[in-house]
């Protein structure tokens, strides 16, 4: 039987008794939940004078009345985490779905769609504090007292340390993938060097063609330095009148396909959230595992060292051992899913 | 005295029996000389059918009559390596000059400005081996039979690596600093990137700001993590109805100051230059001193590991530990210079 759900689901949605969480067999369950709609808010813009009243885009799926984990990925994914018969794939169905590190027979998994600009109203910037309050409301709104953990990847990990700082009370259990206090310098200099391309492309009237360097630009920080070498091997060839390299073509592809799904207005306030991210580590006062990856250069693991060292509450940081660069936290499924599980078993009785 | 001899000096450049090298006294020398000038020469450009007849600018600067060394930099450099009384700087001035590394009281330095890509008339593009062609025939033009050594820096140690593939019985001793036998593919993504925000500026009417941006966006590859990190700590500020950050400020800068120097045509020609070059480490026939640089982001030190691994000669290998990136071989002067002199001590006496 599945629910299916829109808007203000107050009624539906209530505080049972907690449920095992990461047992080896899955709760009696009465009902699989796979509720998506939208739900109205209220927040305090971070860079704004005054609340705005928003309304927010969210998806809750697994057992009905099973323990919450919220999930959220990079700046360009959204709420359809899991794998649905109506809604098609979902981003991270390797990690989340039944039977998988987030069992949803065992966990009910929410995730919303990240607060644009344009929702706030007026704001200067939207912030990773701005989606963490999002979430909070959203918890709220459906009648949800607390989260039993907060999986965050990217952009994701970044929106959970805030939550963590500013609702301690409201998760049990923080995971942040690949993810860290604030913005590494460096990357934040690539990632201005994005935005100044959507606003050239856009100032000289070719926005998709902006957009479209930005994502290629952003593309060749995702990937692990070898695993690049290793898919453009070929030699570049002449052709149309200029010398044709394999990295061109892989990248061409990536910058298209998502001018298709992204537009630029959007891509800038969240690339730019991203630059303004900023957490104590020390206001971090809830148990918290951090996953870095070897190879990533976006978040590089000395912050995360940082981030491990400074955190106000007990933190565990572990490393994948991998090829693919920041990306790996959708590529690496096993490592990713072994650590989620552990950390899922550890917690489990204890929140 | 001062010797200025512009163009066809054949009639004053002479052999003369060799000078000691890096002794701790400089030579008596007659004269320090210091000729620039423009030769005609004639070459065979790779990537074109038959031979084209082009002039380049040389700078020749040291002691009349002893050994040659040539020196060749980055892409931006130029053959003004020496600081001169009425030339002014020279860009590589900390290590070559009286009493430097390259020390000009015991050495005459040859250097050229880079062959474009219009010098080549109907060339497909301009190679590495392009450029050691010229320097051959440079040689030849200045009635010099031999150099004792080649220190290239980045593109100029792709220069030198072809140099010593296409022409070992011209030089004794190949120094490479940060340069490879092939550019990284991830590098080769970047810099494509770089070259497409230069179209898409010169084809929607601002070739300048298209060049602004391919140079900041450069400077991030340049750069060590790290000293990028000290360099930009301070927190972005809201002005100018955006939120304006540390790291843009200092990358605008260094794109403003080079968009003064530099044209699109020729930044296009050179980048995919480093891109294009490719040299069978094992026809590296000339004995060679390789100088990786720790934090080089642009020349990872495996591949400077595989070079010295295949070399067709006697391969030395040294990392120098910097925060500086692929630009340390313009800031670890004390670095550079004791490797460039231990080197020099070794080969004095052999070559």
């Amino acid at each position: 039987m599945t629910f299916q759900v829109h808007a203000d689901v107050h009624a539906f949605e209530f505080e049972r008794a907690p449920v095992p969480f990461a047992a080896s067999e899955p709760p009696a369950v009465d009902a699989t939940l796979d509720s998506r709609g939208e739900l109205s808010i209220r927040l305090h813009p971070k860079h704004a004078d005054g609340t705005r009243e928003l309304r927010v885009r969210y998806a809750l799926h697994g057992a009905a009345g099973a323990p919450v984990v919220i999930v959220q990925g990079g700046i360009s994914a959204d709420r359809h985490v899991v794998t649905t018969a109506d809604g098609g794939a979902g981003w991270w169905s390797a990690i989340v779905g039944p039977g998988r590190a987030i069992d949803t027979r065992g966990c009910r998994v929410l995730s919303i769609d990240w607060v644009e600009l344009a929702d706030l109203g007026g704001a200067h910037a939207v912030d990773s504090a701005d989606q963490a309050d999002a979430l909070a409301a959203v918890l709220d709104a459906l009648g949800l007292r607390r989260a039993r953990a907060f999986v965050g990847s990217s952009y994701g990990a970044m929106v959970g340390l805030a939550f963590a700082a500013r609702h301690p009370q409201r998760i049990g259990h923080l995971v942040a993938i690949a993810g860290a206090h604030r913005a590494h310098p460096l990357s934040v200099a690539v990632r201005n060097i994005q935005r100044e391309v959507v606003r050239l492309g856009a100032r000289l009237g070719d926005a998709a063609a902006g957009l479209d360097l930005a994502r290629r630009l952003a593309m060749t920080t995702y990937r692990g330095e070898r695993e690049f070498a290793e898919r453009c091997a070929d030699a570049p060839v002449f052709a149309d009148g200029r010398f044709q390299f394999a990295e061109e073509a892989w990248l061409k592809a990536a910058g298209a396909s998502f001018v298709q799904r992204f537009d630029g207005a959007r891509y800038l306030a969240l690339s730019e959230s991203i630059d303004l991210h900023r957490v104590e580590p020390e206001d971090v006062r809830v148990p918290t595992t951090l996953i870095g990856i070897s190879t990533d250069r976006v978040v590089p693991l000395a912050d995360l060292c940082e981030l491990q060292r400074r955190c106000g509450a007990a933190a565990a940081l572990h490393v994948i051992d991998s090829r693919y660069g920041h990306d790996a936290f959708l590529k690496e499924d096993a490592q990713i899913s072994a650590l989620i599980s552990e950390t899922f078993t550890l917690i489990g009785n204890a929140t």
